[in-house]
């Protein structure tokens, strides 16, 4: 049995979101997650190489944007991810990834701009990746924990929903890390 | 407390489904839900106008696209809805409209194509409707029934998503109605 309670106090009135699908953008959005490359140490093979963008201004590596809903079930969540393309060494960037705290909760990705992977992981290791790009939609399983990784020149940008009640756990899939990473290598993208 | 069993035997593998957003289609779907005018006899006021429709050829009213994920709780339902332009005498072309059989659960529709609006109601009959089109993303909270309306010269299209255990329940809201019918009355769009 689910361990969460329906909570009918969350009633909600319909509304409207504008998602431009065109420039990848939620313009009005009133939450703002943004990452730099100093949120993400541990995360990249190369150390060093992470350090020395950190040193050199610190670039933006990925935003979520948002408007509330209630985080709880019934609802769903729904968010603009952007990444931006870039290396640390010769390692994509990449969202830091998680696993849904309710484990058994997917998420839809609709690409809507860039080129890049949906790399992912179960918890007993089994290991996944699907190309993501504008047009083609990513369908994250229950139990995969999931990152995005840009492996191409510009932000790519994807239109994210996900149960209410799913969460974010970022601790066990840092402790685990993905089985390959997203790398360049004589000019081709291999995982390894 | 909800009235379903999580079903860990549905573990599925990822996956990427095309969905078009510049020509609004999901060119590879396998389930394809047609509805002819001569399905949506009960819905309209004008019910000699709708059946002059059916005889004159029982045009095409909407669609839905879809690719098979489990019908259960973890999982996301998602669907490409393609409503076609038209009045049955002066009352715009509508989908049936229905609640989620689970009533708790929202739906988000992302516009892609084409003008109209999201009309909804609740059990207790509360109206509400919201305007759709490509770069707006209505958000259909839990409880409340909901149906696209045309109000364009090209077809509505949008991105659907919901919780898989969230149902389709047609009846109630036929019993029902909706408190309001949209309608083109002296070149004016006016719900009443």
């Amino acid at each position: 049995m689910l361990n969460y309670v329906v909570d009918r106090t969350s009633f909600l009135e319909p509304f409207v979101v504008d998602v431009d699908v065109d420039a990848a953008t939620m313009p009005k959005a009133t939450n703002h997650l943004v990452r730099r490359a100093s949120a993400m140490r541990g995360h990249y093979a190369d150390a060093a190489a992470l350090d020395e963008l950190i040193r050199n201004g610190d670039p933006l590596h990925y935003e979520v944007f948002e408007t509330p809903v209630p985080e709880e079930y019934g609802h769903l969540m729904y968010c603009i991810s952007k990444l931006q393309p870039g290396r640390v060494g010769n390692e994509f960037f990449m969202t830091k990834g998680h696993y849904h705290t309710v484990l058994e909760t997917a998420e839809t990705y609709l690409g809507l701009q860039g080129t890049g992977f949906m790399v992912m992981k179960t918890p007993d290791g089994t290991f996944n990746a699907q190309p993501i790009s504008r047009g083609k939609m990513v369908y994250v399983p229950p139990y995969w924990a999931h990152r995005s990784v840009n492996t191409g020149d510009e932000p790519l940008v994807s239109w994210c929903v996900y149960p209410g009640e799913a969460g974010h756990n970022y601790g066990d899939i840092e402790d685990e890390g993905f089985p390959k990473r997203v790398l360049l290598e004589n000019g081709q993208i291999v995982m390894r």
